[in-house]
């Protein structure tokens, strides 16, 4: 591991969903201040029935980084993401049943995040970046509209396309998630679906202002794999361009990507599903600096249908190689 | 409040329900060492469809006893209670879903209790009387059988009829309920419906002869009124002789009852239902001893039908009354 110059950096990551729960559960181990800062516009599953059911914000995200942030030794750490298999519960995630409660029992979902937060004795902290209750919103050149992140999440469109995506009502940025952005010393973009999870973070009022002028270092590590219909022969110069659109502004010093070949085996699984590795692309401004390097995980994981962590991730992230990437940037603008 | 002459007296409480939960609520204040034996026989609303659906043991009694038990200031002692109003989840009580999705991650709902007992930081401790999954079953003279305890407790009967009852398949008692109760300096009777709730306990196999032969003082509660088409008529020496009936042996030592009158007013509204204060009856053994005192709550309590815990208690025992009096019972025996 990379000695750090400074004792227990400031860490915040944004995102939510997988990417950022590998990347929480392993840089809690670096440092006591790290901050998940969740996207909030999340309607699918269990979560998209409790926000129609109950009118709760969509707890899915956070109880994922609440997980990641949660004392490893915590019997409730299971218990979050015990998922009801059988009966009118089927497929609520206990976690999400959890935040829910919780929400309806405080005064708002803020305070029933702290509430579990100290409950799951998780290190660091996890902000929902809005505490309104938006939707993600597609609009296409035709003025059409379609609200919904789960199904903007299985649109397909042509190759190149760069969809119009907006949350309604506005969203106004969680005075917490600004508070700890602006005492970062590092801040991750966190590997996730583009349009499904990234987006709608970023495209939070005055989010993507505040990351500008923020003191911290700003880096996105870059998805390893395309996702078809939406994001088809994209290089790792056209996601940062598109994270850059959503936030309406330049904010990125460096892009992490992944320059080691997966397995052709691996490859050719992918390929199957229309998943192709990103290619770096050819960066055309001197910021943010695109760094390669070797981010791919070596352990050949099976899919398990049943842990809706660790979905479709026959290639990953290996944590650590990124935990180790961000540290060594961090280091060197010290 | 009586002077104990023991120092942290060890209480048992056998029952469930709204009788054993306010009498633990305030017992928890007087001595460390006290235990919550409960039913769970239960297969009424949500806990009835968390049997049904999930195949768990039933969750509701024993959640109404930790949260009497837990900390005052626990944020997760609202939780437990919380009802949820709306969608598929209406009317699951958010402890219950607690409760078994903690059993469906533990080796057993012993244990998944005893996580809840530490999560909630319950003083004392909540031993489910058995871990078999038994129900309650009625057989009548012609032979007819009927089974479950929330179709029990709504049966009506002719005034002096004492039903069979039994537990299909038989109940085996847990090893840590014969413990508690061989360790007992008191074992309290807590007031309940006495077919739905008491029977249920004090059936399950070898209970009523570890009763009999336990060093403790064996204090019965008596129901304040009679359940209409149940209890008609009831003395409370009936009520004891019941009691006594079901566990099999004449373990008892003492009977407290209320001699306090209630308002006309509150007895005429009680009486509409069919539900009278239950008299003295005339003791014709030595053992157990009636004893006679004020034991009503002098508040007026109106019916919340929003909160489960508190549900059908215009007249209410007085648990600091009670607890007194017991105390003073087990001073007596030292």
């Amino acid at each position: 591991m990379t000695n750090l110059q400074k004792n227990n950096p400031n860490i915040v990551i944004i995102g939510g969903g997988t990417g950022s729960f590998t990347l929480l559960s392993k840089l809690k181990n670096y440092t006591q201040n790290i901050t998940a800062i969740v996207n909030m516009a999340d309607d699918g599953g269990s979560t998209g029935i409790l926000r129609d059911e109950l009118g709760v914000l969509p707890p899915g995200d956070i109880r994922q980084c609440l997980v990641a942030l949660a004392d490893d030794q915590s019997d409730l750490r299971e218990l979050f993401n015990y998922r009801f298999g059988e009966g009118s519960l089927s497929g609520h995630s206990f976690g999400n049943l959890f935040l829910s409660a919780l929400e309806k029992t405080s005064k708002d979902f803020g305070e029933a995040v702290d509430k579990a937060s100290k409950i799951l004795k998780i290190t660091g902290q996890v902000i929902p970046v809005t505490l309104s209750d938006s939707h993600l919103v597609i609009e296409t050149s035709e003025g059409i509209e379609l609200k919904g992140e789960q199904a903007i999440a299985q649109m397909n469109w042509k190759e190149g396309y760069k969809p119009k995506l907006s949350l309604r009502p506005e969203s106004i940025l969680n005075p917490k998630a600004a508070t700890a952005i602006e005492k970062a010393d590092l801040i991750v973009i966190a590997p996730g679906h583009l349009y499904g999870s990234l987006a709608p973070a970023l495209l939070v009022n005055k989010l993507g202002k505040l990351l500008e002028h923020a003191k911290a270092t700003k880096v996105y590590v870059c998805n390893l794999v395309t996702k078809p219909g939406q994001t088809d022969g994209f290089t790792s110069v056209d996601f940062a361009s598109e994270i850059e659109r959503f936030a309406g502004s330049n904010f990125l010093d460096y892009v992490l990507y992944n320059s080691q070949k997966p397995s052709a085996e691996l490859i050719a699984k992918y390929a199957k599903d229309g998943e192709l590795p990103v290619d770096v692309g050819k960066p055309d401004k001197n910021k943010p600096k695109f760094i390669a390097t070797d981010l791919i995980s070596d352990e050949i994981y099976s899919q398990n249908p049943n842990d809706n962590l660790l979905q479709r991730t026959l290639i990953r992230h290996d944590a650590e190689k990124v935990a180790n990437e961000l540290l060594t940037i961090l280091n060197l603008e010290y």
